[in-house]
């Protein structure tokens, strides 16, 4: 039976040692590391994670900067924002909240923003330089999965590691991370050909595609290490109620794999947590203190 | 026995397309495409390519500016010219050609071309552009083995390939072109632990480590398409003497692919025909003709 990585507990001792190393900041500094989320309008998830965002930053004692815009903010109020925040000496890290309502261009709000302040690693920037390793930010989820791994696995090199999703900000970061680690990297997509054969080979299999439990237990070697990005709302079995499931049959490869990651619990909890690691990490390079 | 891949008649007739385009685009934008050259100090390697660069262009149709400047240039002095090629309108491709000579940064050199410009693909805002699906510019060499492949295979959707090697200029960036074709694709390299067994699923095999004939013909399945990047010099059966060989044993592989680059005469013509279309397409961008 796979030994089940506990991500809810990886996340709090993380942020712990976040905390701490904002307290060495603040000593060092003078000021609190600051992040700035950028909200505009009213989605009811948006505001719930943007919430929680800023709950996890205050208790690890950074500065929080909230920017809510009504739903109609034109884009030239917005951009004017970002530079603005890239501007600000207090401000660290900026993460503008996605999705933007319609009519506003994600992806020209995105680069506008510094990417010596791109804590969620989603500029162009910051892909082109974790692609030619460079120190930069990497994006949250990704991060975090491979905190993971390391935590269980330690050193990964030379470990055949199949990514499971080819996304900007999940699968292709994630196999740029593991091939910095010296694994032997695979990606496979919708378009591989035998999928199960190829997740068979893996010493490690991140699986971040959407689908709900589509990577079944016998695809997954004997001991292997598996990272389920997933999070699937489904119809649960009473009547009326639905549940989280990963994008891997989670009863079926907990039977084969060395370790898994449940959902929820597993990588989820992980993701505010990296966000507030990169902060700290802008914070300390921006003073130089890194 | 394997078709043979003739890098250096696909590479004439690249040159040839490119001629064509440019002459439509002399016929619209009323001025040619300018790729600008920049070479420092006295590399006689470096002298024999620029003058290659320099002919090929001018047969292509375009201008070619040379800039020769002595061994003792100032850093500053080198990144002057290159502001004043981004900023010069004649000018849509330029390229800084490597090595430099000691005491001078080639990061900071190479990061300071405009990315509308980098013709080369060495910058990591191209290399962004590349890993995020964005239009942009990639390197010259991992562009023609692409071009190559599909010439010879079409649709590589759906294909297994194994890419052996992880620089920044050719192993990672032609990971990323073979996953943008739909194919499941394995980054393997000095770590990999079953080196012949990972080739072996392989329906395509690009090689790009820099060792002679490393990758065995027996690691081959059979009808694979096999790219050989290296050109590694090695003494050759007369006494005194040198040859030309790939990172692929080529008698041993040639027995069992379904068809194979040569070394040399493979994927070495490709480089400056992919330069010259790099050099129009940035042209017609610029120009909006895209």
């Amino acid at each position: 039976m796979a030994t089940r990585i506990d991500g809810k507990a990886f996340a709090a001792s993380l942020r712990e040692k976040v905390a701490e190393g904002v307290a060495t900041f603040v000593a060092k500094a003078g000021r609190k590391p600051g992040l700035a989320v950028v909200l505009v309008g009213e989605d009811p998830a948006s505001q719930v994670y943007v919430r929680n965002k800023h709950k996890m930053t205050v208790a690890a004692g950074m500065e929080s900067f909230e920017h809510r815009l009504p739903a109609d903010t034109s884009q030239e109020a917005l951009l004017a924002l970002v530079d603005q925040l890239n501007a600000d000496p207090a401000v660290d890290g900026i993460l503008v909240q996605l999705p933007l309502p319609k009519g506003l261009d994600e992806n020209a709000v995105i680069q506008a923003i510094d990417p010596d302040k791109d804590v969620d690693g989603f500029t162009t920037a910051s892909a082109g330089r974790l692609a030619t390793g460079l120190p930069g930010f990497v994006a949250c989820t990704p991060l975090g999965c491979l905190m993971l791994l390391k935590d269980q696995l330690g050193d990964l090199s030379g470990k055949n590691a199949v990514v499971i999703g080819r996304s900007n900000i999940v699968g292709k970061p994630m196999a740029q991370l593991l091939l910095q680690e010296s694994c032997t990297v695979t990606i496979a997509h919708s378009r591989t050909v035998d999928l199960p054969a190829v997740v068979r080979g893996a010493d490690i299999v991140v699986a971040a595609v959407g689908r709900p439990e589509m990577v079944k237990g016998d695809w997954i070697k004997p001991g292997a290490t598996v990272i389920d990005v997933g999070i699937n709302r489904v119809p649960a079995a009473e009547e009326g109620k639905t549940k989280l499931v990963g994008d891997v049959d989670f009863a079926g490869a907990e039977a084969t794999a060395g370790a898994i990651t449940p959902v929820p619990g597993g990588v989820g909890p992980m993701t505010i947590a990296c966000l507030l690691y990169n902060t700290l990490e802008a914070a300390n390079r921006r003073e130089g203190l890194a």
